[in-house]
């Protein structure tokens, strides 16, 4: 036990088995390919990979780099780059009425290379530009400059009060706590939450030496492992003699985000909070964050199968023999008849194999449970692809004619009217404990239009499992609703009408939004998720400690690909 | 603290401050109606309803036979029943391709009194008769035995076998555990779930004292309220040594049908298996279930609003007035555009407004979190209604042309050829480890029909998210092909082509399944579902401790007509 919990913690730190980190040589791969790469003489492998979002795209690029030759294979018909995602023009069919509108589908924020340094790295190389991303105050956004005015709503219990009359603590004292009934309502919800973390922060702080920092993860997960943001936050504030800890945790829960973690791991949570936090800097790409997957697919678009989703997966047998030595098979169909919201015209089913020497397998495990695999893997493999809890997240975004969100308090009351005065004005994305929960307004104009794309809902967990209940027509009047209740009802004049909705719970190839642990995984399944299986190799979020981040997917592809080309070096000198 | 403990044991127990038992009085009702009736003179009072399901027909009619004036409102336009669903042949159009076929898509199950006593009343009022159901062997349906022989299968690991022989322990001793790698081969799944509930089950022995039996109650909720059910087991486990804890809740989860709720309140699922157990007989309607809520619209067609989703509820301002007093507004709609899965003509919204003396709110707190609230309702029941987590459930329904589960170990050999010779022989109900996890043979014939449809996946929680993800045309597939991996590929054949599904996530007006605690609900949310906020009043299967079951959502009923009806009466004496 003690072994997996060093391995753990050094996997959170991402350092070596001497307690240096991985990121040098992890970059330096990003930017020039693998140290070895295979010379003349050298054997070149088959290399299948499952999936064309960032994992498997760039495992590929970088083992094709190395001299392997690769094939890799997407269920969608359309686009590759899985939960990076936007809605964006595509084949002359706009999404949104203005057709130079876009928005996220999936993956928006990209933290900055002081927190997530590889898909910055890898920014660079494939030559993408970034914005600034704003997320607090738009006035900052429009101006550029970077003070952050917190002037965004925050809603609760039919109280409403901007972001920064709450930090400063100015709010009337009967609003202070925003309804919730705390026992000291002058404090925040952001101070109490970091009051609860304070211990096991204190052993993992980044100031500490590394060794100490390993001690410090292996000592959290050993402590709080089985644990739920729930229950370690019940326990807190119970030791503390609080008579309303569950009133806290309400509170906590709806102001820090966190309302849809506390059934699932303490640890999940605890890792994001203590590199992702007020202070990370965030970017998008202009145009969209689809650009990233398609600027990677650049270097491996011939080697893309389309419309090929995998249905079972051989080894160890006959049918798995590849140029006449042992390897894996593949079976795809493509698509006969339905995808969710759009009908194709009824092809006939075609079912094709690909053999190959090895296979990466970066498909979510909630994917990968629908897939035969014959002979079964390894016991505890099993038990994750079907355990490995998966959250749902939904968005519901509408078109606006207006950026009212950028008014200031003289322009609310010109264009709406004497109502508007004074408490409506500035937009900026608010938190409400509608079910509309989190509101982003686009931090940036889009050149030539006049109007933006509001993130009228984002949610996770029950809260997404709400929206999910309801048809994705008539999710865009419940968003509008929830949005008019902080906003005033004048800004229905500026829908346009359009809007687009994505519920990653919905989406038949994705199956979630991301690997989110429930309590106990950590520790029961994440040691044997990456670990191949005979030829097979596993990459993708869900193999990294970073999960729904674009950067665990990047240490994932990197990770395998330095796995599968070490594999075949080895067995060549083995051969050889 | 305590009185809250005291409450909830009592209210597990269905019995009053006295440790009276509820149940003759409850059943009373259900015969003969409230005790007390208006009379001549008395005011009835105008009554709305939101819901037709069981609760809200049943508290509509006990309150209409009691003298008052009841209107309920639906947000369907088909049909009543709620979560009581039979796919069957409705307006000329029958989903399956034998017109005689139905299936249950809701509620399927109905307990004997002994442990469901209201239910079995309710029927035996509506005059409608019961069959026997039989989950263990279908030969038993056949001749109308009732000899469990136990000859389904199960399957985890890749290892299938007979349940007859897994409990005996007559399995290979390298089978025995089927795969799970656990320290002692010999002992089934369900000794060791006995085992580890052993102490929690002695304090509430159904053979002690009633009032030892509300302190056993007490016990168990101060001890375990904030438990998960992994969290239970692992505790037991761990604290009795073992080093493969985690292996043997794997193994209970997946035999036990408790996968789906390692995550959730341990209490929960407590009450269950301490009252539902191997030894409850169940009961279904020929015909489908349906039929009760049909029954039950009899004695209220008349005051039955369909197609009117609420969206808004007033109460304590001036539009709530009623007939000059202090009363509730209810506003709703038509379903403008679409409804999952069929498009219906662009019809004009038409909103409507209610008034009435009383609301009794009956639909799901995950459908009412989007029905506006004006003014709020008080802090716990705004959280109630924000958090009480909701399950998923998902049933994938499969017909065929023939009953190949009732075939003897001749006929399958017969029709399918000679590599069915033995092993494949009988059907009945199996578990698996596919993504199928639990399938569901017809207990009964249907009369003048060949074939049969089978539950082929019934999945909660993770396992029904799975399912969730894949657009309903393409489940029918997948659903089939994990059922040829138990029953063997010749039985594609006899499949008709037609299917049914039914996610209850996927719902619009459901909402998701049922209420089911997440740890801690159970003490923090429950004590305020139930409790009336001014003139509304609350009932559903939500509102009890028997989630999901349609005698808790009779029980709920009874509890709510007392209620209003005494409130009404106190309300006269007070006026009088």
């Amino acid at each position: 036990m003690s072994d997996i919990l060093t391995r753990l913690a050094r996997e959170i730190l991402m350092v070596d088995e001497n307690n240096a980190s991985l990121i040098p040589e992890y970059d330096r791969i990003l930017r020039q390919g693998l140290d070895s790469r295979l010379c003349d003489g050298d054997e070149p492998r088959d290399i299948l990979i499952i999936g064309a979002g960032i994992s498997g795209m760039l495992a590929g690029r970088i083992l094709k780099d190395a001299g392997h030759r690769i094939t890799i294979l997407e269920a969608n018909d359309d686009r590759v780059g899985g939960r990076v995602k936007t809605f964006h023009p595509q084949g002359g069919n706009s999404p949104f009425r203005d057709a130079a509108q876009y928005a996220e589908a999936g993956a928006m924020r990209i933290p900055d290379a002081s927190v997530h340094p590889l898909v910055n790295t890898l920014m660079s190389v494939l030559d993408l530009d970034r914005l600034k991303q704003v997320f607090y105050n738009v006035d900052v956004a429009r101006d550029d400059q970077t003070t952050k005015t917190y002037r965004t709503w925050l809603k609760a219990n039919g109280l409403q009060a901007r972001r920064c009359a709450y930090d400063d603590g100015t709010l009337p004292p009967e609003e202070r706590s925003l309804g919730f009934p705390i026992p000291d309502s002058a404090c925040t919800a952001s101070h109490l939450l970091d009051l609860a973390l304070e211990k096991p922060k204190s052993w993992v702080d980044q100031e500490l030496p590394i060794e100490q920092q390993v001690e410090g993860w292996e000592r959290v997960i050993q402590s709080y492992g089985g644990h739920s943001m729930g229950s370690y936050l019940r326990e807190f504030f119970s030791d503390q003699g609080t008579t309303d800890a569950q009133a806290i945790i309400d509170y906590i829960g709806t102001l820090q985000n966190l309302t849809s973690r506390m059934a699932l791991s303490f640890i999940q949570s605890f890792i994001e909070t203590t590199y992702i936090n007020d202070t990370v800097v965030y970017h998008e790409l202009a145009g969209g964050n689809w650009q990233i997957p398609e600027a990677l697919k650049a270097s491996v678009a011939g080697d893309i199968v389309m419309d090929a989703r995998v249905i079972e997966i051989l080894w160890q047998c006959d049918k798995a023999q590849h140029r006449g030595r042992p390897g894996v098979c593949v079976r795809t169909i493509n698509e006969p008849v339905v995808k969710r919201g759009t009908v194709r015209p009824n092809r006939i089913r075609m079912e094709r194999e690909f053999t190959a020497d090895l296979l990466i397998c970066t498909i979510p495990f909630s994917a990968l449970r629908f897939v035969r695999v014959t002979p079964a893997f390894s016991y505890w493999k099993h038990r994750a692809v079907i355990e490995l809890h998966y959250d749902s997240a939904t968005k519901v975004l509408l078109e606006f004619s207006e950026r009212f969100w950028e008014w200031g308090p003289e322009e609310w009351v010109a264009r709406l009217g004497d109502e508007y005065r004074g408490h409506r004005a500035l937009g900026g994305g608010s938190i409400t404990d509608s079910p509309n929960r989190f509101i982003y307004f686009p931090s940036h104009r889009v050149e030539g239009s006049s109007g933006g794309v509001v993130l009228a809902s984002y949610t996770w967990a029950d809260d997404a499992n709400r929206w999910d209940s309801i048809p994705e027509d008539d999710r865009y009047g419940f968003a509008l609703k929830g949005l008019t209740e902080i906003y005033g009802k004048g800004i229905k004049r500026f829908f346009t009408g359009a809007g687009k909705t994505e519920s990653w719970m919905q989406n038949f190839y994705s199956f979630g939004e991301a690997a989110i642990f429930a309590p106990g995984q950590l520790t029961e399944l994440h040691p044997h998720i990456a670990t191949p299986e005979g030829p097979i190799h596993f990459a993708g979020e869900h193999t990294s400690l970073k999960h729904a981040w674009i950067e665990g997917a990047i240490e994932s592809a990197i990770r395998v690909a330095i796995e599968v080309h070490g594999h075949v070096t080895l067995k060549q000198g083995e051969e050889g």
